[in-house]
């Protein structure tokens, strides 16, 4: 059976806690916004594309529950509201923000309609909330097949199987199903094309060690799990191809946040001369901003580094002496010029300097 | 009170076991070669020249006892086979089998003495191990000085004050007192020209995350704790001014083995434009090695990377899922070109081109 990050029926909605895996699969009930909220700020799901959904469809779980109303105007406020609320959790991604919006002008437009109902309005935004979680399937399943077809052009130009480095977890986890940069990999084994899948393990948060290596042994695709710190070593010694990782967001002149590491991962296969793709849904890209300087970068609690918690519940174990400074970035910036490969969407694979003027 | 990894007088030999710290600062009595083997191997002391430094002591604590011989030849024979022994601990580091090499050496050449006897073959090598621990802490002031010096020069030729990042530990806990990169951090410090240092946690042992941020919050010294992945955005966001990193060995061309992660840093750094520097005293150059291609890189277990365990004491709790590779190299090679600050030695600062002659 596929790995599923988010189950959801009209009027329920379970997400895997991701903070139990590898250990334990439990999904949990999501029953309002707030709760939404709650389970993206914990990690209990994360990656960006997964967010989105999992704020929109507690949505859909409010709103078949009756909340929102009486009367269209309220309705509309309530859903603007609750989708304001839902962009806060975590301000890097783009895709709740833009997930929010295209949900929020939908209600807008059906609100617009001649003899415009609170019921129309509240079916509008349940099916499109719920049409998002099917597209985002099919637009992963296109980005690992273009993806895979354009690394093989790239680094394997004379046939031959590839190697293949990613980092965090980008994978059915973090989107409705299939995933982005692991989609690549996924499409690369498919066509039996894939030698090796090296993953780094991603701290803080060790969503490699612990989300990624459980994706690829659940696929039974050869992998090996190293130290972000190991990247550059296994570059020089182990025939990476080429370095396919997500995104958060990419800007128009195609800079890129991403988990941070993914900038130093950029410079290290820059040095290498091994090509550096980013595989995202379109609706990870936020034409808005001009460079990578525009966007906000989240900074995490300290605690992350300075303790120790396999199972990312009470009580942690401190690792760090008191007293300690710490800086926490979340994600990191890689500039466009460093994304040599290409940036991977549902709509084609783009340089980054193409990429304003393709979508 | 200065740290102290290693408490010696004659026929006494104590190392702070480094898998507590921070949390707890307990001493442990090593009684014999064998234990001491023990000891390097599980990493209860490590740092390149502490590793020599024990394995030194803990022969003369057998010696002190009366083990070797009766007769000469038999303990010359006994003092080679443990030295011998000792070097297995740990292949990566040349500093103890440089160390072996000089102690048998030394006790060789007294035993060509006209009217050698045993027991001043036994004396000689005990003094001779006993002067290794003084000339090392001497070794690293020098260094520090040394560094801090050149350093200032390159980085602030104008004067003010440098940001300098490190990784994993050489500091007083991976040396006799003081330590190397960490020794060049000190003497900053103590020249009131040191902004801030930043110390990587260093995966994954943890050795930045445990010890270096002891040491640094130890002596006050002002610094941030990231994790090895923000290396680049601390390059590009946190004015950092030099790199220093310590070494296990140096070779001909100035190829250096170093903690895991040591390259991928220097790769950051010469992308930044930031002088990279390695410091270490003149006993972890190699030059019968030619390149970096000559060394031995020590793989150890994948357990390190697949269970956390913030006391580094059974039981371990899994991170990763059953089932996935692992590749845990302990060190990698920087290759010359990339250290562009310089070398670091007790002798002076050398560019890589010009170690070997002037070693």
């Amino acid at each position: 059976m596929a790995l599923e990050a988010i189950r959801s029926s009209r009027g329920s909605l379970h997400i895997l806690d991701q903070l139990l895996l590898p250990g334990q699969s439990r999904y949990e009930a999501v029953e309002s916004v707030q709760q939404a909220w709650e389970v993206i700020r914990a990690m209990k799901v994360r990656g960006a594309p997964a967010i989105a959904l999992v704020g929109c469809l507690s949505l859909v779980v409010e709103l078949q529950a009756g909340a929102g109303g009486p009367g269209l105007a309220a309705l509309m406020h309530f859903v603007r509201e609750r989708l304001s609320f839902l962009v806060t959790a975590r301000p890097t991604a783009v895709n709740m923000a833009r997930a929010a919006r295209d949900l929020a002008d939908a209600a807008a437009r059906e609100a617009e309609q001649d003899g415009a109902t609170e019921e129309a309005v509240r079916e509008r935004v349940i099916r499109y909330a719920e049409a998002m979680l099917e597209q985002d399937l099919k637009d992963n399943r296109r980005i690992g097949d273009l993806g895979a077809q354009d690394l093989l052009a790239k680094a394997a130009p004379g046939g031959g199987k590839v190697t293949v480095l990613t980092h965090c977890n980008t994978g059915a986890l973090a989107t409705a199903g299939y995933g982005t940069a692991l989609g690549v990999i996924r499409s690369l084994h498919s066509l039996g094309r894939l030698e090796h899948a090296f993953c780094t393990e991603t701290r803080p948060y060790n969503q490699g060690a612990r989300l990624t290596a459980f994706e690829l042994v659940y696929e039974h695709i050869p992998a090996t799990l190293i130290t972000d710190s190991m990247s550059a070593a296994a570059m020089a010694h182990k025939d990476v191809s080429a370095v396919v990782v997500g995104a958060d967001r990419v800007v128009a002149n195609g800079d890129t946040a991403n988990k941070v590491g993914t900038y130093q991962l950029a410079i290290a296969a820059k040095h290498h001369g091994i090509p550096f793709y980013v595989a995202a849904p379109s609706s990870s890209c936020d034409l808005r901003l001009q460079t990578g300087a525009d966007i906000t970068i989240e900074e995490r609690p300290g605690q992350e580094l300075t303790d120790v918690n396999a199972s990312r519940r009470p009580p942690a174990l401190p690792l760090s002496p008191p007293g300690i400074g710490v800086w926490n970035p979340a994600f990191d910036v890689t500039p466009h010029e460093l994304i040599t490969g290409g940036i991977i969407t549902e709509l084609g694979v783009f340089t980054p300097d193409q990429l304003h003027a393709a979508l």
